[in-house]
């Protein structure tokens, strides 16, 4: 990172910062079995339902943990007032993602959303961690790829989109994210230049964008060897799948 | 209360609830030391700069517990996303409360705040309390009586401004709140009717409205308690007071 | 307080505060209702009972906000362990006061335990307070006074007994207590003498005790409040005492 | 598992559970480049410093999330004094992993304890989380395995001593806690008897077991990539650590 003066230099540090999700995108996409099984239009109503539930999980906590890190004492008003706001536009998206599991053919299927895979209650705990201790500013990391992580996740729902054959209607979470997260990446990065002001808040801003989009590049791991288990009988946690009619 | 069919009558219940709130005003004017000071012409910068600190100290901590309430399990969207709005327009309104307080002659006066006397620490601690447990909805019992609070105070301070010759620019916080609550008063009676269903949640923000509104009673009393000590020698807690220039 | 070198004298320290807890509580003593109700023989069995369903509510929380102190980021290994023993040792200690409660007359009555009075939570709220924000350290000052009370409070209880004829196994709660308790009076002043080391240490311990001695006689008038409330119909909160058979 | 009227054969479920940690265990052991590093005698102080500072980093959360765990409002008076009473015997055990990694060189190097890895991280979060969330039992799942891990870790410290020639004194955290152990892993065994009750606890149970145990062994490997990054220069994190005399 180049400083002078202890003056950031945000520009070449978003650079830098996108050199490094991009890494870790690539990491996760290149050994992914769940990439690779939308890649290769193998995807099925099965594994998308298993991935929406676990989505669904993680996302009912990103209002809580985002409103969160705005309590702390250490948070300065500009900041507290973003977080604050931000958690707003997020309250409830996880309604969205249940509505579109829904949609593939679960809504007369009688079951009861089984417990998190210990992958995503990783995610969310971890999630939580960054938001109530250390350096306040380090969720901002994790802000940073999730509200941008559009250019690598776009083409991924439009090959599922096509292999399920799913209408806009289907897709309401996706779609609606990707609207919100265009205008929510500038925020993030605007307020990244208000609030960091040292090496360590920086540090801390790159080590939870790390830390966060490693784990979620585990819960698509542990979704498709679940699905895996679903198939070969090895896992019951997701059963009642076995009724969708994929017809 | 009047209720149809496990329908609640929120006409009939803000009336009920207005009478109980104007009760307990009525109880703290006609008992409060501090109160008397003021309608009477006997406020001082020194009994007003404590009352003021002690103002600042439990509103920096408003946005917060008003946020944490949003990130309750049992919270449902439409109230936790009111919970983040609100604390989004209250962060920072502490600092309005100390550049009022440091306009009356305070700017060239070395000091360190002191520590809140402890009924204000009551206060503070039991708005975290409603906040944290309990019934979500309670906490609203506080937000209507403190959004509304103006019918009883703007005298009041009508009365300060003239006793102490302040200008509108000194009075920054009140004249922010006086404007914003308006608006949040009706936000505030919205919510109850979209999100109390039950006896019980209507219960419990009556008996918020009631616990905190005499708990703020009490600070007041307390603030000109400290007052006197201050007078007297038997405190030293605002004994750097004492260098304000009264000419 | 006396201090060389920073060194504390702790028996000097512990003879100013025991003054001061002294001063408290003859303030309470000289004011209180319910005070002069037990001396006076007028103690009934409702008023026993309000009295103790309240003193279960803030005694299910004694445990939890000791072993929270121990927990914070800045408490040191000697003082946590004294927490989380202390903890340990209070556990369940509520159940002794709703046995005796019971034990009057209630055992055949249908009731549900009523929401705390508001002063009850007050006193609750502010001891997590307490131990959750500021000096880890101030929450000795309610133990130094808690554990040391039956000086006080020995003469009240034998009166009660008296009056309403108690057996020993109708107060299974203060008799515990006030065995165990002399033991934590000693281990609270060896762990001060252990872990105080600065003025701030012993100011705060100073100021937790004189809040939570007041907010406890706070409580004992508003269950005096409460029992003529009770007794006028003017509250329906207890109303199911009216069926305790007071033959 | 085995359930007759409702009524848990614990033998049974332990010896599954046994099954299961075994399992585990063995999955770590296979694939884990530290485990090979120790048992193929290629242990150095730099990768035991680095495994320490990470442990240490860990420990020094354990006590807390015990204690936690019994401050929870579901949670029995048995269960809540057992949390307290370990939280209180695990206090400060992270000083000795401390005083352990400076006996092997490091005591006259000047350096700061650095953040610890995302891995680590993720597992004191998520140790937090089962504590905080969920079943309150859930906790013990992870006792279950960390009681009784020195069958596992005993052969690997052997070997490790013999490698760096560390005398007793410098192996203090795994000579304690193995002492201590046993008795605990009975503790637990017994604790779990007398709380659990149903399916549902039994279930946390093993899935916390399951959960933390893979996080541990992430946390492992973590450790040996971060001693690989340390010597190609990959890593600055624990560049101080080229300062220790490997003489």
């Amino acid at each position: 990172m180049n400083t002078n003066d202890n003056k950031i230099d945000f520009d070449f540090f978003f650079k830098e910062l996108d050199v490094k999700v991009d890494q870790v995108w690539k990491e996760i996409f290149s050994t992914s079995g769940f990439i690779n099984a939308i890649e290769s239009g193998q995807m099925t109503k099965e594994l998308y339902a298993i991935y929406m539930v676990e989505t669904f999980h993680y996302t009912s906590h990103n209002a809580r943990n985002q409103a969160l890190v705005g309590t702390r004492e250490n948070c300065n008003s500009v900041y507290s007032r973003f977080c604050y706001e931000h958690a707003a536009e997020e309250v409830g998206h996880e309604k969205m993602a249940l509505h579109d599991v829904l949609s593939i053919g679960l809504k007369d299927i009688e079951f009861t959303i089984p417990r998190p895979l210990p992958e995503t209650e990783t995610l969310i705990a971890y999630l939580y961690w960054i938001s109530l201790t250390g350096n306040p500013l380090q969720r901002l990391g994790y802000s940073y790829w999730a509200e941008n992580c559009y250019a690598y996740i776009n083409p991924m729902i439009a090959k599922v989109r096509n292999t399920l054959m799913l209408e806009a209607s289907q897709l309401t979470f996706f779609i609606a994210h990707s609207d919100i997260d265009a205008d929510h990446f500038n925020d993030v990065k605007n307020i990244i230049r208000r609030t960091c002001k040292t090496r360590q808040d920086i540090d801390s801003v790159v080590y939870a964008m790390d830390a966060t989009l490693r784990l979620t590049g585990k819960v698509l791991e542990a979704v498709y060897l679940e699905y895996e288990k679903f198939k070969s009988g090895a896992s019951l946690r997701y059963a009642f799948l076995a009724q969708i009619d994929d017809a």
